[in-house]
Formats: structure tokens, sequence, C-alpha cells
């Protein structure tokens, strides 16, 4: 049996089945966003790696260097985010082609240096090597966290409200505009939309207000698309979940985007992915002061859908029906469990 | 100007310069065996990461996955054997080609995991990856030290004495003797050089207990060659060094070996890289505990040669003559610092 038959989850399942760590200082090991390790009474250690491989998980007709760079630690600094952590150290090995001109490689810092430097992350170490052909950035981020805040997936309850921050499915429809070149009368809008699946922003103050808050009761990074991250929540949880079309937050340059129908707008809003926002779970009594604490500055929060003891996830569109999911590939959605 | 015209060793130079962290938990940035990061008074956290490249770090035809397993890991732990430190635990980002077998990935666990066993150290993370083609491995080591206790490449003194642990140039003549198919008349020694090459022991308890007694100055692991790597501490601290050839240490099978010219088995063991032993300077005084402390199962250490003030490297032959080390592309050996 070759990899591409199993799939990179069941992969890493397998992993983690056959290697389940033991020692007593891993609070969280394989399976959440970040490993948790405890250092002190007050300290866990969080750390997470994410490898970003070129033609599978971005492609340099549709991005820059710097760019690059950027995404390439967002997406990892998501993941601190998604702990409830704050991020404090990265380390950055690199598999670089020959053709690669020494600017590319100084476009590809310069955009991790910057974010690193909005979000008070220190770069520390790594390793640079020759690659035959694929370009590779493997990232390793250091975070900490109080052990009493840590927002793992696995504390979801039933009645549970959901929430996301931001808004979603704009990623998605930028990646579409790019992979079809947005026609020249295309409104400057499209640009927003191209940025944001450019250039995430990790939501590092949002989760760890909500984690320090102990607003939230299990919380997830939106990387795979809202139906796939929150899956891994109820999967975690063993719960099931409604979520209503009709709550599902969307920038102004989606909405007024009409290039597309607006079925490929849904779908991109639920499985399209690389929002980078948190999806979250908290008791109904914690709305009122997550709402509140959403206004300061930070990314607005929404109320998508609510968790339920049922083995399903269902999605409701305007009408209170069933929005059907199975052309997304989630037809026996949480049979996996 | 490409990356192939600039070299890894000047890249990583460029970044280090560029970018200098300047936090103050920050003990040791980039430029080190890992970075030491400040967590507690009585605790700094290791942490060093290293990527594997199909083709580039290795050859599936001289190795299998079950080794290159082991070796993945083993490299990285060297670099925390290499601080003095403790390896705690590990993140391993793969990204693999769709044509491979899922027993390949199970045996390259199995060898990450049984010398992660025999080491003390726990997977704790990680990502899977599809690659278009080429096969890496991205892992990242954290460890922990005491802060009286790192040892760093800078502090070789002048008057200094310079040793190794276990021996010299097994692991470049045992890769020689696979690139070049050893004759069907070779001696079975021939597989104890290669297994040096393919499956490396990290030197965690003899660094730690180097460093926990305060007996050594400068340490370094040996992964690119004697000669680089002892350029290296020199570069660091600003001194220069005497390596005398016939003190440097050989295993009983390299000895033995006589499929190579002299001149070449030299070679291997001043710039054959790969033996991943540790090399470290220390007071004259400390001379005696040292090669004490190797007689307890432990590597032996060897003393191979002495620190100076000067600003060069020379390498004495048997006649106590300069070794000619030109054609190892050390013409101008310590002109870069």
């Amino acid at each position: 049996m070759d990899i591409k038959d199993v799939g990179e989850s069941n992969l890493i399942q397998r992993i983690a089945d056959t290697y389940r760590p033991s020692h007593s200082s891993i609070i969280v090991g394989i399976g959440d966003d970040a490993a948790a390790l405890s250092v002190s009474s007050q300290t866990v250690l969080l750390t997470t790696c994410d490898l970003l491989v070129e033609d599978v998980h971005f492609d340099l007709s549709f991005t820059d260097s710097y760019y690059l760079g950027r995404k390439a630690l967002a997406v990892n600094l998501s993941d601190i985010a998604a702990m409830g952590g704050t991020a404090r150290y990265f380390l950055v090995s690199l598999a670089l082609p020959p053709h690669l001109s020494l600017s590319f490689v100084d476009d590809l810092y310069r955009g991790m240096m910057e974010l690193a430097d909005e979000c008070h992350t220190q770069l520390v170490g790594g390793d640079t090597n020759a690659s035959p052909s694929t370009l590779m950035i493997a990232i390793t981020v250091l975070g900490e966290a109080h052990p009493d805040n840590l927002l793992k997936r696995n504390g979801a309850q039933a009645g549970d409200s959901i929430f996301v921050t931001g808004t979603l499915g704009d990623a998605a429809l930028g990646l579409l505009l790019l992979q079809n070149g947005p026609p020249h009368t295309a409104p400057s809008t499209v640009h927003t939309l191209i940025a944001r699946h450019r250039s995430p922003l990790p939501r590092l103050t949002e989760g760890k207000k909500l984690a320090d808050n102990h607003l939230a009761s299990a919380m997830i990074d939106i990387s795979d698309g809202l139906l796939t991250d929150l899956r891994r929540i109820l999967t975690a949880s063993n719960k099931g979940a409604t979520v209503f079309l009709s709550q599902l937050p969307h920038s102004k340059d989606f909405e007024q985007n009409h290039l597309y129908p607006e079925k490929t707008k849904i779908d991109c809003a639920l499985a399209g992915g690389e929002d980078y926002e948190l999806l979250f779970t908290a008791h109904p009594s914690k709305e009122k002061e997550i709402l509140r604490s959403s206004t300061t500055g930070d990314a607005p929060i929404t109320k998508i859908g609510e968790v339920n003891d049922s083995q399903e996830l269902v999605v409701l569109d305007h009408d209170q029906k069933p929005y059907p999911v199975s052309h997304l590939g989630y037809d026996h959605f949480l049979s996996t469990r």
C-alpha cells in the first residue's frame, strides 16, 4: 500500500496510535494544534511545526517570496493562537533549489521577519539546505501558556455555541480568483480577497484573550476549511453540531463579489480552508462577554452554530433546511470517528 | 546571484547578520549547535532543527528507511549533545512522495522511535505532507540544560587541548565503500564502517558529563568533518590550532581496511564528516579527569591537538611536518573569519 492510498490524516492517526507518548510532562501530544509540555507549575511550553511544500501548499505563480515568508510563519503562529498561547520563538529549515535567486531568499526572510516583529516572535535557529528541485519551508514555533488556560480540541459540550473570528471564505475565493485569472473588469475588491489568501493573519491576540478569560471550551484554527476543522473539534469531543449558513460571517468584498455563483461562494466558506480564523465553542453564558470582547479592535466574533449530543454535523440553509455537503466530500461526515 | 553561487554557510551567516536576535531571554541564537533560551533560573531550553533531503543528504540506494529514521533523529540529538544538554522532545515533519510505500514510513518511524527510546526522548508532534518527488525529513529537537553548564563554540582559549570522542573517519570510509560498491572479497569489517555511516550514535551521555563537570571550554559535534567543525570553534573563539595526525583516533576496522590508499583514509578522518563525534577544547589541567571519565563504558576520548593564539589551523603529519590540506579545500583556512 502506498502513501497516496492512505491520506494524510489517516497517516497521522496511525502514527499517533502507534506511538502514544506516555511521559507525565506531556500535557498534549500528537493530535492537537500544538504539543503542550509542562516546564513549570506556571508555564506550559507549546510547540508546533508545519512544512510548506512547493506545488503542494503554494504555487509561486500565485504569490511572491515576501508573502510566502509571511504565510509560512503565519500558519504556524495560528496553531499557537489556537491553543490560546503566546508565540515566543521560531526556527526555519529551508530546502532551496539551486536556481533560486538570493533576493528570493532575502525577501522570504523579510516577509517572515516582518510578521515575526508584528507578533513579537524571535528567530532563534534553523537549517539551510540544497534541494534538487522543490522548495520547502519547515517552521517550528515555540510558545507558552499558563497551564490553566490551555485551549484544546476536546472540550466542546452539548449546548455550547460555536463561534468564529473574522470572516469565512475570503482566502478560498482569493485562490479561485488567482487560479482562474481575475477578469480585467474585476473590481478592485478582488485584491483584498487575494491578499487574504496570500497573507493570513494569525489571531494570537484573540486566542489569548479567549483563553486567559476562560471564555471557550474548545478551539482550533481553520486551516483546512470550516467543516473539516469543526469536525476535528466534534470528533475529539465526541459531539455533533448544527451550523447555520445564514450566520456565517463574510467580508464586504466577499459579499460584493459576483464573479462566481452563490453556491461556489458558500462552498468556499464551508470547505475552502486557509482562512486561519479561530473556531471555538463556548458555554451560552459566555456569549455576551465573548461578543463584547471582540469590539476593541480585534477581529469580530460571530456565533455560527450549536454543539449537540448527536453524532452528526448538519448545515442548515437560509430556509432551515439541510444544506447538502456531499459534493464537498462530507457524505459520511462523522463516520470515521 | 543564485543560491548555488553563495553556499550554505554564507547564506546562514547572511541571515544571522541581518536578523541578530536581541531579546534578553535568548542566551544563544543562530550560529551554534542549538539555540539556548532562558525559561527559568535553573533551566535553559535547547532547540535545534535539521532537514534531511533525499539525494542531498541521503541516497536510498545506500540505506533503508529504518536506518534513515534513526539517522534523521541522531543528527539532531547530536546537536543537543554538543551543547552539553539533555534531549527531551522532538517533532517530525515529513514530505512524502506519493509512490512511497506505507511500510517505508512505518520503518522510518520504527527507526526514529527506537533511537528515541534509547535516548529517552519523546515524540510530541509533527506534520505529514505530500511531496511531488523528493523525500524530506525535518526534525526539531527540544532539550534542556542548566544555564551554568552550557557548552558553546566560542570558549576555546590559547593553551587548551583539543579532544574528540570515539573514532574519526569511519562514516566517510563507510560511505566510500557504499559509493564504490565493496569488493566481494572485502573483509566483514566493512560492515562496521558502513553501519557507522548509516546509523551514527549521538554522544548525549558524554556531552552532558563534560558539561555538568565543567570539563570543556568549547564544544561542537563533527557533522561536516573534523577540520570544518574545528574551524567553527576557532572562528567563534578567535583562535588558531595545531592538530597532530598521529594522534587521531581510529577504529580497528578503519585501521585494518586496506581497500583505499592511506591518504584517502587520512582525508576521510580530516574532512569526511558525519562521524557525529564530539569535538571539544579544555584547559590542560582538566586532561586527567577527561581521560579518566571516558573509561566507564562511554565513547573513549582522545587528545588530538592544541589551541593557540595564531590565526592558523595547522595539521602536522607523523614527522611533525605540515600536512597539506589544500586538496581538501582548506587553502585559506581561517581567512573568512
